[in-house]
């Protein structure tokens, strides 16, 4: 699949989205795909149908500004795509960054956006820190909590980073994402501690208990902190859907059910190094650090050296845009009736 | 001891702070002693006494503005006193952030600035999202790394939250801080897996090789995440060190001693809501999301019901200012010593 025939698909669909928010999902999707994170690229393009014709979204909602100041702004994503509202929403705190030197974009009636790093990126490109942030549905039981409350709402934070790969930190705050509990059911692991409870609340080592029961906040246990994590999803809530006007918490209906509409909040901000003068003392220093990282000396049994987050992604992207992109077999035949469906040409051999 | 006593103490030393530097830093020690963390408060004072006086840290030194635009500025510390450049800084972006939104300052060539909460609270109190970040000396292995490259970097964010306490995150990114090592040396306990590495990199079991080794990121080993702790640090670095042009990750001296001045790194945001229209809005959707998350079903032996962060702290600051702070006799003994010396008189039993 390439962005234009994803995008082709996205508008030939009945009902459906217009050519430039159309093409802003597809860039992310195949943005997702390439850097190796499938739960979040092209597979999803089945799921974002169904919502579409169950009117549960509307892929043509524009985001519409809705107030704020130069350095802090409101959107309503009028249930469109969360991809679309993303772009528009980081694109424009990166304009008002330049003027006032960091600027916030809050969004709220929007819909799942994909790879929340790929926004934080958009403005690394433009040389300036960037970040976003989502809330999700709820699949987190916070500290002391058998149900789950809040979402695995990841942190991103994507900054320039000169002669190395972007720094790009995108990061679910539960310990691992529910994706991972289905791998360990297919083959058929037991789990460490701090990954799950089952519904009873109690340590779930099994993935079956853990898939009826909650994710864990990152650092799992009391013992080991994981009231941090829970504390970090909580901040995330706070600067999305509570500040922003969305749904939140445990109040979210399932990001992919047809049920009702998702309602999400999501926070973006560009802060520009440029302000403060000297832009590129700040990569310099950056390349410093990252030097310093990679170099430090290792664990015994290390599995390789000191990597920085952003680092194997950006590698699996490079080789994949050169080698193709690989899919596994459901996700390949999910594309190929969604193609004979809308009419789209594959590519010979697919 | 009370904030005029301590403020008193620290003015009266040879060498030392003018009176409105020397009453923020009283605050700051005070609120932390309050609030129960001993290890951030008066227990402090005869550190910095040792800097002031071996001229590693400058007890006069006021922030000054060196650039940036409405929603970003740059201070140079001038290596005084982390808190009071932190209190300016603060102020400053609450000011700005009531003009166009959201306002950012990063402080350089500081010093040690007491709890990284505090800052967060004092935007809260104004009405607005807080948020507070340090670099701090290197005692944290990033994963895979045998050595520590990185401080605990502290993450703090605070918001008011209506009918209930405010919501203060503080946390430091390491799953323990190094102080809760100590403690287990004291009491003879062994570690769980995730707080720390032993000098050879392999997990320490007992604080004597913690001690002599690295913390662990939160998260704890590379199959439970630590790898999100590690990046959570390395955000934090990013946006003090990093971003601010201070000393960073493992070129940081450590911050108590006196071979040479700290010049740490340091990030505060004030975001209005009130920006958004509606800040009412924004208070009532935290205090029902607090409601629902404390009301949440508990998992089997849990040791209390589900708290928020900031609540615990909270309440033994209410207490405390009713009955008096506790402190053990070394905090108590080093406080009369300072007194003594200084000619303090102390209140009447301590």
């Amino acid at each position: 699949m390439t962005i234009p025939s994803v995008a082709r698909g996205l508008t030939q669909a009945r009902c459906w989205a217009p050519a430039d928010i159309a093409a802003d999902v597809a860039e992310l999707l195949i943005a997702s795909d390439l850097r190796g994170i499938a739960s979040h690229g092209t597979a999803r393009l089945p799921q974002y149908v169904k919502l579409a014709e169950a009117r549960v979204m509307d892929p043509a909602g524009r985001p519409r500004l809705e107030g704020g100041k130069p350095a802090l702004s409101l959107f309503d994503a009028q249930n469109g795509f969360g991809h679309h509202a993303g772009r528009v929403a980081i694109d424009h705190c990166i304009e008002h960054a330049r003027e006032v030197g960091a600027a916030i974009a809050v969004v709220r009636n929007s819909n799942h956006y994909g790879i929340a790093g790929w926004y934080a990126m958009r403005a690394a490109a433009a040389g300036m820190i960037g970040m976003s942030l989502t809330n999700t549905s709820p699949l987190v039981a916070p500290t002391r909590s058998r149900v789950s409350m809040l979402g695995t709402n990841p942190i991103a934070v994507a900054a320039p980073a000169g002669k190395h790969e972007m720094l790009v930190l995108d990061m679910a705050t539960s310990t691992i994402p529910r994706g991972r509990i289905e791998v360990a059911a297919r083959r058929g692991e037991t789990l460490p501690i701090g990954w799950a409870i089952g519904p009873d609340g109690s340590p779930a080592t099994t993935p079956e208990r853990a898939l009826a029961g909650s994710l864990q906040p990152l650092g799992g246990e009391e013992s080991t902190a994981g009231y941090k994590g829970y504390g970090l999803s909580l901040i995330v809530e706070l600067l999305t859907g509570i500040l922003g006007g969305a749904a939140f918490g445990p109040n979210i209906i399932g990001l992919f059910s047809t049920a009702g509409k998702s309602d999400l909040g999501q926070f973006y901000m560009a802060v520009d190094p440029g302000a403060l003068g000297e832009p590129g003392a700040f990569v310099a220093r950056l390349e410093q650090l990252i030097d310093q990282l990679i170099d430090a000396p290792l664990i015994p049994d290390a599995p390789g050296p000191v990597l920085y987050p952003g680092q194997p992604e950006a590698e699996r992207a490079r080789k994949q845009q050169r080698d193709g992109i690989v899919i596994d077999r459901e996700h390949h035949e999910s594309l190929v009736l969604l193609a004979r469906r809308f009419g789209i040409p594959l590519p010979d051999g697919l």
